[in-house]
């Protein structure tokens, strides 16, 4: 049985034009690792409206479960909650509840709640919110689509709020071995180990330290016996 | 006049387990920037040959330039090339040029050139090789695809050869100015100096400090003079 299958939509010219680099793709990566859940694709598009509305369409389409990153705050730039709604063709406009929660508070604050602020109560019909602990602007879940917030600690809180709401799979068992070999030295018993382990991921990640060149092989898969079987075999053949 | 675009496509495992943190997207990301090529979208995809087809030909065809990282290495998970060559329907084995290279650096430190290490010579017909001053395994380049390796000194190595042989446009200038203020207050007159300002990209990045909520202001267009004055009204709104 194979696990259930998820993608990333990172919206946000900051990250194209290299001012940012992005961090929300490494930790929900090894969030959905830890549950079973694998991650096949991200994209990464700027805040373009169509360019929004065709990646969610294409994603949710091809995968179990997706996330998105970015483009929900209060200003101008900020256009990912329409277009997500545009993409599933569902009316969107400021909804009370979340509303409710911007206006509590901003009041204990003593800020305003003025046009720009209620922007971000703008949530598509039927869309569940995803709570947000640190600015309280939410998120929301429509369709198989969480629509998640670009700041990293912001994103992170949301993960950890949706994460327990999925099914997972078999959480991968990784094993990883570093051989001081050249890579050209490990590939052809390395096929031939990955021929025989059908089931199992076996990847070769190369460096070059020192001078000495070498590779870290990982063996992966969700059956625990059969990646310590590979593995014990590797390491017969390249004695450390 | 537009810039020209350009997509890239990251290849691996590695990335989507949350195994390794990509390093090549932002690092291409500001190259690009810098010469005024427009980098519009990227994706990352797993070591499947399917997903490597589908995605080097929807962005072949949507952008001017694609460049690819990863997976051209010796090992069976590298399968890239052959995939790159699939993609635009073209035979692909081992390339006398290629081989030839790697012959000349293997013999000068007496390794074997085994089978492993000639799948790294398979280059499709008609493709110019990229130079790889690290380790001699080349890339190449086919059509507006740009194939080269996930390592990022190689990566960047290659970036630096394939650069100057584009055409790049107009390079953005880029001001940013740091404003203490939450970012539903900077919204509004954001929005207006945005909407008279079509030319050019204001983006509002938030933050919270030390209890204390800002955003970092970033202007960017090609026309130095409008990214200035746009940036002294908007000092003027908030003055520091």
């Amino acid at each position: 049985m194979s696990n259930p299958t998820a993608a990333m939509l990172v919206i946000g010219d900051e990250i194209l034009s290299g001012r940012t680099r992005d961090a929300n793709m490494h930790f929900l990566a090894g969030e959905l690792t830890k549950v079973g859940i694998d991650l096949k694709e991200v994209r990464v598009v700027s805040d373009d409206g169509d360019a929004i509305v065709a990646a969610v369409q294409a994603l949710s389409v091809a995968y179990d479960t997706v996330f998105t990153s970015g483009g929900i705050g209060p200003t101008h730039d900020d256009i990912t909650a329409d277009n997500v709604a545009r993409a599933f063709d569902v009316h969107i406009d400021v909804r009370e509840d979340a509303r409710a929660l911007l206006a509590a508070h901003y009041e204990a604050r003593g800020w305003e709640i003025n046009e720009a602020r209620l922007r971000m109560a703008r949530i598509p019909d039927g869309a569940a919110l995803i709570d947000n602990p640190v600015s309280i602007a939410p998120g929301f879940t429509i369709e198989n689509v969480h629509v998640m917030a670009g700041v990293p600690a912001i994103f992170q809180a949301m993960v950890a709020t949706v994460l327990p709401t999925l099914t997972g799979g078999q959480p991968l068992v990784s094993r990883s071995v570093e051989i001081r070999r050249g890579e050209g030295d490990i590939a052809g018993p390395l096929a031939e180990l990955a021929g025989r382990y059908p089931d199992l991921s076996i990847g070769s990640y190369p460096f070059q330290r020192d001078g000495v060149f070498g590779a870290n092989i990982v063996i992966r898969g969700s059956d625990g016996a059969q990646v310590t079987a590979a593995m014990t075999e590797l390491e017969a053949v390249f004695p450390s």
